[in-house]
C-alpha cells in the first residue's frame, strides 16, 4: 500500500518538504493543507511587493517559470494535494489522523504514516489600547500586504509609523519611504535598531543611511497606545504622540504550535517545538521545521530561533529526505542574514558583541573599515566589518558588517558565515581564502585584515576606539578629556586643529618618527586617520616609544562620519 | 644588538613580511632590496592600468590613502630601508650575508639574522623563432605595462595577437579590445581557455561571451614563430597566420628560485622552492614566499602553485610574525580565484573535474543554473555554478561558475571556496548557510542547489547532459541519436518542434503526468527546460514510469545559450 503523507502549513518548510519526498516517492500520497488561500508564497517578498519591486502579488506566488504554486499546480506539477482553506483541528497520535476543516466547512480526518508541522509563528501583540483602529497591519501574510498596497496605492496614506526596528520593521520602513514617500517614523523599544542582529555601532551606520534618506527614528521609546477614531491618527509613546494614518506592527513573531502541543508534543519554555537533527519532534512520525521549531545554535550549542524562509527550506529538503527513509541531518544554524538599507546593506551571523558577552563569553569585538576592492580600482567602496570572538580560545564567535546594497559585502559576510560551523579561530580568519582580482577584491582583503585585527586585538598591540565610545567622549561627554593626534595629510587633518588647537595635533604618520618628540606624553591620546590603518601604524610606533596611553578610531573617519558623528 | 633582517624581492610577499616584521620589531634593521626600479606595486592592476581603467601607472604604486610606495614612504612610514635597483647575487649562509650589487654598480654584503626571499616568477619563454622583434611583451612588470600603453595611447597597434587563454591573457585581451577597440585575438595551446581552472563547459560560456566582445579565439593551435621585419606583422600557428602589430606573450610563469638554489636550499624538480607551514627553507634561518614557493594543495595534499597576489600577502604577514618569534601558520590553498569577464565573471576554488579526475579520484561534477536572487526580485541574473566531487567520499574537490560581474557569483564562490579546507561532503553544501534575502539571494541558494544536485546525482536520480556532451551528440554530432522532450511551456517548446518535428516533442511538465502515454519509450531521452528544474522533475516522473533512459540538460536552454550553442 502506498504511503500517506500529510504536510501542515504550505509556506516555505511544508511545500519544500512535501515536494521532495513526494520526488523521492513517486507512489506515495501526499496531502499539503494550509488554513490559508493564499499558499507556498515567498513572504520575505512581501516588503519588496509593497514597495512596488515586485509590481503583482501573484508574482510571490509564482516559480521562476511564471507559473502560479496553487492546487493546479501542486497537482499537474508536482503530484501532491494541495488543500488551501482548510484548518487543522488536532492530531490522533494514536490512530494517526488529523482532524480537518475544509473550505466548505466540513470535517474530516486524514490518515498518515507521516506528519509534517510547518505551522510557522504568528506576529507578537502589544498590550496596548487601540489596536482595533482600522489601518493596523502586522505583514503576517499576503492579505495584509495586499490591504497596505491597496491603501498606499489609493493615496489613503501620507504618514507611516512602523512600530518595531528588526527586519521587517526597517524593510517596510524603506519600503514606505523609498518608493511611495510617504513620512515614515519607526519607534523602537531598544536603544538601537536591529537588536540582537549587530552592535550598537554598526546598527547606527544603517540607522543614519536611512535617515539620510528622510526616515525618522525614535528609540528607546515603548508604544503606550494607538489612538484614533475608527481610523487610527496617532501612535502614543512613553515620549512623544506621532501622527500615523498607517500603523505596521512588527515586534516580532511567537511560533504556532498549539496544535503540537494539544498533542503532547514537546515544545521548549518559549513555545517552540523540539526537534532532533533529523528534524524529528518527539513523536518519531512527526516532523517540524521553519519558524516553528528550534534548532542548535552552533555557536553557543543551546537551543536557537531562526525564523529565515531559507532555514526553512533546507529544513523541507532534510524533512522529506527522511521521510523517505533516508538519513538526512540538520545540525543547526549560526543564523546568517543580510539586509538591504537603501543602497546600502547590513548582514552577519552568529553573534555579536553584546549577545556574546551576556552568554558569558570573554568577548571582544574589532572593526575595521576598506574598500571592498582593489584600492586603485576604479568603481570601490568601504565596507565595515566586525569580528566577534573569544579573547582567551581566540574562537570567532561572529561577524557582522555594513556596506553598498551591491553583493560585495554580503560576500564577506557569506566567507565567515559558512565556516563558523567549524569554530575557526581569529587566525583562520587572517588566512581565509577568499577570491581575489581587483574588481572584486584587495590583495589583502578586508575579511583577512579583520582577522588581522583582532589577533593584534588579542596580542595587546591594537588598541581601539569603536564609534559608540567616541561618541560617549566626544558628542556625548566631556571633550577636555580627549586629545586627538590625526595621522592623515596635512591638508585633511589642518582644520580640525585650527578649529580644536587644544585638543587636536596633526603629525602626519609619516612625519611621526621625526616628530616624535612633538607628541604629548602627559594625555591619552586618539589616534585617528581616514579608515584606521596609518592611526594603528602610529600606535605601534608610540609605544616603541613608551607612549602606550593610545587608541585608535578602529574605522576611521570615514566610520565616524558612516555611523552619522559630526565633529 | 638590534635584529637585522633582509628582503630580497619588493613586491607583494616581499614588502608585506618586511612591514610585519617591522611593525612587531620597532627596533630591528630591515632592509627591502628588489632588482626593479619600481617596487611594491599592484601587479594584479596591471590590466586595469593598461585598459584605462587605472589612469595613471602610479596609481597601481600608491596606497589606498594616495601615497607612492617609494624608497621614502618605507622609509618615513614605515621604517623599512628600500633599496630598489639592486639585485642579491649570492647568500653566503655560513656567514649569513647577502652579496648585493647596488644601483651605483657598487657590491656589497649585508649580514642578516632573517632572510626572506619573495623573488616571484620570470614569464616563460616559447622556444620559437621571431622572439627579438619589437612590440612583443610579456606583461612582467610595470616597464612592460608602460611601454604597452604608451604604444597604445600613441595610436601606435591596431591588431593584437595574445599568446595564452589564462588569466593574464584574458585580463589583457578585455583590456585591448574593449577600452582601445583593438581587433584582438587570443591563441591557446589547449582546446579551452583557462585549462586546469574550470571545466570545458564553463569556459565555452567565458569564451562566448569574449566573442560576443570582438574578441576572436584560436584554440588548440600552437604558435610556431613571430614574424615581421624589426617590429612584429605576424604570428604564425600550425594552422593560419594572424596579423599583428603588437602581441602579448602569456604563456605561463616559471620561479625564480636561481639564487636560493646556487645557496644550496631544497627546491622542487618544477623549480619550487620548498617551506614548511611556518614559510620557513630548508634554512629555518631563510624564510620564502610568494610565486616562487609551493604551498599544500589542501585539497590533494600534494604541493601546490598559486600564483595570486592576495596568497602572497597572507603569507608575507605570516613569515613578519614569525621572523618576530610567532608561531604563525600557512597551511596551505585551495587556489581561490575570480576573473572579470567583460560584464561576466569566472570563478572557482579547488579542482576542476578534468584535474580531479587525472589526480586519480572517483570524480564527477554537476552544473546548475539559478537566479543569484529571489526569482520575483526584479534585479536578478542566472548563475552557472559547478560542484566536483568524490562519488565514493561524497567529499567536494572543487567548485566552478560563470555569472554576472556584479558581486553575486564571487559571494557563492567564496562562501564554498573557505569550507573546503575542511574537507566537506555535498550534504554540508546542501545546507552551507548564506544569508538571505530576496535582494541578494533565493531561499534554497543556488549553493544550496547545487550541493543538492550532487546529492541527486550520487544517488542516481539525478542523470544530467552537460553542454559539451550536448555539443557532441547535437552540434557536432548524428542528430539521429537524440530525442527532445521538452518540459518547457508550449509557447517556447513549439517552434523547436516544429523545426525538428521527428526530434522534438513538447510536453510541458505540468502535463506530463497526463499525457505519459505520449512519450516515446524505445529512445534515449535529452529532456530539456529552461534552467534544469523541470527537466528534473521530469526525470524523476518518468523514472517511476519505468522511462529510466533520460539525460536532463543541467544547465538548461538558458546554459547552452550562454555557451553559444545554438539549434
Amino acid at each position: 500500500m502506498s504511503m500517506n503523507v500529510v504536510v501542515i502549513g504550505a509556506v516555505a518548510v511544508g511545500s519544500k518538504a512535501a515536494c521532495r519526498f513526494k520526488r523521492l516517492k513517486q507512489d506515495a500520497n501526499v496531502t499539503l493543507i494550509d488554513a490559508d488561500e493564499y499558499i507556498s508564497y515567498g513572504g520575505c517578498g512581501i516588503p519588496y511587493y509593497i514597495s512596488g519591486d515586485v509590481s503583482d502579488e501573484s508574482q510571490l506566488r509564482s516559480t521562476s517559470f511564471h507559473m502560479v504554486r496553487d492546487e493546479r499546480f501542486f497537482k499537474e506539477d508536482k503530484g501532491v494535494d494541495a488543500m488551501p482553506g482548510t484548518q487543522a483541528l488536532n492530531i490522533d497520535r494514536q490512530n494517526k489522523t488529523v482532524r480537518i476543516r475544509k473550505k466548505d466547512g466540513s470535517e474530516e480526518d486524514l490518515p498518515y504514516d507521516k506528519l509534517v508541522l510547518g505551522t510557522g509563528t504568528r506576529p507578537k501583540k502589544l498590550n496596548i489600547p487601540g489596536l482595533e483602529l482600522k489601518n493596523i497591519y502586522r505583514v503576517g501574510n499576503l492579505h495584509d500586504a495586499m490591504q497596505i498596497k491597496e491603501m498606499i496605492v489609493s493615496g489613503q496614506a501620507e504618514r507611516a509609523v512602523v512600530i518595531g526596528g528588526g527586519f521587517i520593521g526597517l524593510e517596510m520602513a524603506e519600503a514606505l519611504s523609498d518608493m511611495w514617500e510617504l513620512e515614515t517614523s519607526v519607534v523602537e523599544f531598544c536603544d538601537q535598531i536591529m537588536p540582537g542582529f549587530v552592535s550598537r555601532n554598526l546598527a547606527r551606520m544603517a540607522q543614519n543611511r536611512m535617515e539620510e534618506n528622510g526616515i525618522t527614528f525614535y528609540l528607546s521609546e515603548s508604544v503606550e497606545a494607538i489612538e484614533g477614531e475608527e481610523k487610527v491618527q496617532a501612535v502614543k509613546t512613553n515620549q512623544r504622540t506621532i501622527e500615523a494614518d498607517l500603523v505596521i506592527m512588527a515586534v516580532g513573531i511567537e511560533p504556532n504550535t498549539d496544535l503540537a502541543k494539544d498533542a503532547g508534543l514537546e515544545v521548549s519554555p518559549a513555545g517552540f517545538l523540539v526537534v532532533n537533527d533529523h528534524m524529528q519532534t518527539t513523536d518519531p512520525d512527526i516532523y517540524a521545521g521553519g519558524d516553528c521549531v528550534q534548532i542548535p545554535n552552533l555557536i553557543t550549542g543551546k537551543p536557537g530561533f531562526f525564523p529565515l524562509g531559507s532555514m526553512a527550506n533546507r529544513e523541507g529538503r532534510v524533512i522529506g529526505t527522511n521521510m523517505a527513509g533516508g538519513d538526512a541531518r540538520f545540525p543547526g544554524g549560526v543564523g546568517s542574514f543580510v539586509i538591504k538599507v537603501f543602497d546600502g546593506s547590513l548582514a552577519g551571523a552568529g553573534l555579536t558583541i553584546e549577545t556574546a558577552i551576556k552568554e558569558g563569553y570573554d568577548a571582544a569585538s574589532v572593526q575595521v573599515a576598506q574598500f571592498d576592492r582593489a584600492h586603485f580600482y576604479p568603481e570601490k567602496e568601504i565596507i565595515y566589518l566586525e569580528l566577534v570572538f573569544d579573547k582567551s580560545t581566540r574562537r570567532v564567535l561572529g561577524i557582522q558588517g555594513f556596506g553598498p546594497v551591491e553583493s560585495g559585502m554580503f560576500a564577506r559576510v557569506n566567507a565567515v558565515a559558512t565556516v563558523l560551523q567549524y569554530k575557526p579561530t581569529v587566525d583562520v580568519i587572517s588566512n581565509l581564502e577568499l577570491a581575489y582580482s581587483p574588481p572584486f577584491a584587495s590583495a589583502m582583503d578586508v575579511v583577512n585584515a579583520l582577522g588581522n585585527a583582532a589577533e593584534n586585538f588579542i596580542e595587546g598591540r591594537f588598541k581601539q576606539l569603536k564609534p559608540d565610545e567616541f561618541k560617549e567622549c566626544w558628542v556625548d561627554g566631556n571633550k577636555d578629556g580627549c586629545y586627538f593626534l590625526d595621522c592623515r595629510a596635512s591638508a585633511d587633518a589642518k582644520p580640525f586643529e585650527e578649529k580644536y588647537p587644544e585638543l587636536w595635533k596633526s603629525i602626519p604618520h609619516d612625519e611621526l618618527y621625526k616628530r616624535m618628540d612633538e607628541v604629548p606624553k602627559d594625555k591619552k591620546l586618539i589616534l585617528l586617520c581616514n579608515t584606521g590603518v596609518r592611526s594603528y601604524e602610529a600606535q605601534i610606533n608610540l609605544a616603541a616609544e613608551g607612549i602606550e596611553d593610545t587608541v585608535s578610531v578602529a574605522p576611521g573617519m570615514a566610520g565616524l562620519k558612516e555611523c552619522g558623528l559630526k565633529f
